[in-house]
């Protein structure tokens, strides 16, 4: 691995990537953004399950690239290796981190190593096999933890959910001017936010036409917000969070429900993201689609008041697959690498 | 017009319909039920825009149907005429409503005599063209007001949205189990709802792949669900509302954040809804899809606890076309007209 | 089982049926259309995978309905048994039809029994486990088989593309007035038309937003369509055919193109289906839509002249899963019990 | 404007750019384009109906982006403008050709320049209001202009169908190794394809769950196609062509019906396209998806044996807003000034 150090000083030289659990959703979306990244290379493919096959068999949209096969993680020689990706679902990478060289950067999407307590981690998810690490990771919500991130060797990233919540709301408890303790939080989500699994509740037909609530109430993202409120602002707030499945392949959209003054709010985060490059805070009143933010990094917030007084609706954007995942990804890897945080992630949203 | 009292003693007979405003999809809507309804024939179709059309050449799917020719309202003749139903845009039955004779019985689809007191009324519409009108017509929410509908010539069919809506919550705020009073409703509605108008932002290539809130705070269904609410309660609650566009065609699917003991809302709706046809509570943790309702005139109703005590998420969903209008106004011509409720609506959904 | 002479005494009796495989898509429709059928009763579900449950508990939209649990093969009696709906996959029936007392109609749709020729049937498909039973099979494309299905106990009936294909070409084949004997056939189709099944092809992600050719050039359709062909005319016909997948949930439409006299086929056409209730053809130059025929039994035809002279485009559509199979069964269903064949199938298009 | 000459001697100096029609989908995949091109910046804006407004007005996705107001063309100044784009719709630019300076070049993504012959061109659309500029016109089809776009300062952009259609069957006539005069062509197409028109048939309601051929059998395409196949090799080729909508945003796929040896076609087009970035053919038996090309200006191609002995099928995917209109646009002014075909097209498919 090039040191952070030396990096800096031979800027433009390529960065090496390794991605474990490239036959998703995220990985294939780290693939598409690195091919156009200048600074990074794809290095190695990691894939049990898919050992031996070429990424153009698997996704016929890379039908005409060239990579390496993917290798099996035994198989895998990390020693030109930078950087790994790890796309693999949750529960796979907290069995495998420690066969990961220490001089490797690990930047994992999975909710593996979000949750620093242990104990809330094995209530909302399995037994953790490698609690430990946990400490180790730094939660990548990248606009919030910058300082952290760079100095990290390990970055776990927010959740899609997450980082719609968290981005409008965070400097709005930090600067104290809502005054709701318990936030409603109604999500909606497009279906590849669930994943490449082939589950009955996830086929075609099943989704097209149709629209729902699920998660039961007590959904795994929300000890992840609430954490990250917390670690952030040390304030205790309640999220009360809803996800729903919009029958769309990508995008997120979160309704936040505030009490407080529309126009403060929309000023308060307006400046708040004011040089942020990937946050845009609309006018008061506009509300932002999510075809706004299809194929871009962005984040953006609308806020409106509503005719009950000190009632405010805050509504955010992102690509799930790219704020919400890789993008959000790439951009901490810009970050820890002294690139600029916008190389490989600069693109308008396709529409319509 | 068949007097009521006779109408009884003559079963079967055939009730005789006027539709105005045929070429929407509302009107689509009644007339699909009507042409299969076993005591209802279509005998006047009313609409100046499209007068001296076939109904075939404004419907594809209605290609092979033989109606009589639409005319214009100078021209139409209601002598024989026992009941129309108006599926004209809002801001246009008021200015012709004394037009229609008294003993024809008139249900409206319109937003035009929902709201009773008129200076709310034009607070969210425009100048109404009748006011001495709204006080004779009934709001007609058909599980809430069956007596009232049964003694009214004139009913104002409720909104989508509010139907969605105050099927859950009536009950609810009736029995006094529910502890907040600023209900957060958000609202999530397939693209028919917005009618069969020509608007850029109704284009397909606008919609498909995105989803969005919209209606600025303040929108026109809030009065109305909240003086239902205090007709039927004498209780004064405050309806925090945000509705969104899905990219579907039919559909609602309202979340609603209540406060109050899952289990007993769960048990309270059930007993409440238990002898009506159309009404459906699932068992607690059981979210409805939009799809468990398309083609049908259900409502079916989820709950949910929150992990949050006391925090209870409601979820209702309805085809906007059918029980959200059409389908209701037909549910309350049976009614009127002491037919069962169930006549030419007892379809189970379309699936997939 | 009721005799068909006694049944035809005993109109309004209750024809008791079973499902076997009645958790996909086609089983779905058949349980829908004979709840509101007024002749038919469902008194057997069998299902090895699902034994022991409810209906309710596998169909969200049937939640609220109320039948037998879903039996074995083993467990199943079929002592009172009138007609058997076979809705498993291909390559299941063959195993266990001589396990179906003599005396119960066997109505399948499935491929099982579609080609006759064992030596074509396992070309395409695999082993035939029964290859004696093929001949007992009558292929149920209802207008042109009626009197070989009124005097059958055994129906196969027809694929969903090859009813689209069919009843607009056979008629044409019969009177001699297309030119062409190799006949360019561009077929698309819903996606529910491959199935309940959890295969990485069939999720959401991989298909919204997209469009696709699939089927290898020799696909199993093209000989029960040749076959069909030669059983009905004598007449060797080539069909290429191409399937493809249109990200929607139901629907077949399938571009025809032939030589001949645009007018001359219209005439024909329309003719020869006058007294048909569930054929549809438009006038010249009136090309028909999926969405004409959602949720009815209908086959709509538009037919089209080509600038290039003598060159002839035929579209057709229909509801794969009511006219392409569940629908056509009942059909059939009707007819061998002397019922009118619209009962239970008589609605008019769900729109938009 | 840059004299060409002076321009491949200042390479990296900035072109400047005139957008006329920037309100719709061309113009704006035109902006989004140019706004991540490295040579090119947008100076002008022309609409006349969107006078005064600032793109971010009309396009939510473009909100954060400054551009220069809308002028209407009686204020637009060419002084300093190298390269007009016009994305107006058809029967606009013929009009005001003669208006802009002759040393501007003018890029047109509409019909009025693509088809030569004045009489054709008015057979198919209305009276052309400049004939003599038809002749200035270069028709843009880059892999088989580009000597000639290269020397003209009017190019004519293919229409997107006509695009999907030429590249996979010039080579191959151009070779001679197709048996059939009549090509048969069902093509597909998304919505956007339609244009930003808000008409009735192209409202969200009437195209989601629906698909349908139009286009009466004599398409304004055919001639266009017809032309260019005659232009390129000298041959009067029958081309039999129906389009069809599928309710998606973006993509064609054209189904072309051939006789001839499906690996003979498959070798010539791949040698023949081997060193095209934008050109990928799939090996044998390997049909491409609209999802594999959207949002890249590539065009997919697809070859397969029928089971019927020298039939062929060749399926083609692109997207109609890239190589179909404005990626070939943006091509055809890399190659005119000498910038690498790829600059700001060069990008993979968004996906899923």
């Amino acid at each position: 691995m090039i040191s952070k150090k030396k990096f800096k000083s031979v800027l433009r030289a390529d960065l090496k990537v390794a991605i474990m659990g490239p036959s998703g959703y995220t990985g294939h979306e780290i693939i598409r953004i690195i091919l156009k990244h200048p600074n990074v290379k794809i290095k190695l493919l990691i894939g049990n399950k898919s050992e031996g096959k070429q990424i153009s068999e698997i996704f016929s949209s890379l039908s005409h690239i060239n990579l390496p096969k993917i290798k099996s993680l035994k198989a895998a020689n990390f020693s030109n290796i930078d950087i790994v990706f790890s796309c693999m679902p949750s529960g796979n990478l907290d069995s495998i981190i420690h066969l990961i060289p220490k001089n490797v950067v690990v930047i994992d999407l999975s909710a593996d190593f979000r949750i620093k307590d242990v104990k809330l981690f094995e209530k909302y998810y399995t037994r953790h096999k490698n609690p430990k690490y946990l400490k180790k990771f730094t939660y990548g919500l990248t606009e919030f933890n910058r300082n952290k991130i760079k100095r990290s060797r390990y970055i776990a990233c927010p959740g899609c959910y997450p980082t719609s919540i968290l981005i409008p709301i965070l400097p709005l408890i930090k600067k104290n001017i809502i005054y709701n303790n318990d936030i409603i939080v109604d999500s909606k989500s497009g279906i590849s936010g669930a994943g490449r699994n082939t589950k009955k509740g996830l086929l075609f037909s099943e989704n097209y036409n149709s629209f729902k609530a699920y998660g039961g109430g007590d959904h795994r993202h929300i000890p992840e917000i609430e954490s990250c409120i917390y670690d952030q602002t040390s304030k205790k707030v309640n999220i009360i969070f809803t996800p729903h499945l919009i029958p769309i392949n990508r995008g997120i959209l979160s309704t936040i429900y505030l009490k407080g003054d529309a126009l403060l709010i929309q000023k308060t985060l307006f400046k708040y993201y004011e040089n942020e490059s990937f946050i845009q805070i609309n006018d008061l009143g506009e509300m932002p689609k999510i075809s706004d933010v299809i194929g871009t990094n962005l984040c953006r917030i609308g806020i409106l008041q509503h005719n009950k007084k000190n009632h405010v609706i805050v509504t955010s954007v992102i690509d799930n697959l790219l704020k919400g995942a890789s993008g959000q990804a790439i951009q901490n890897m810009n970050l820890m690498f002294d690139l600029p945080e916008e190389l490989g992630l600069d693109q308008h949203s396709i529409w319509p």
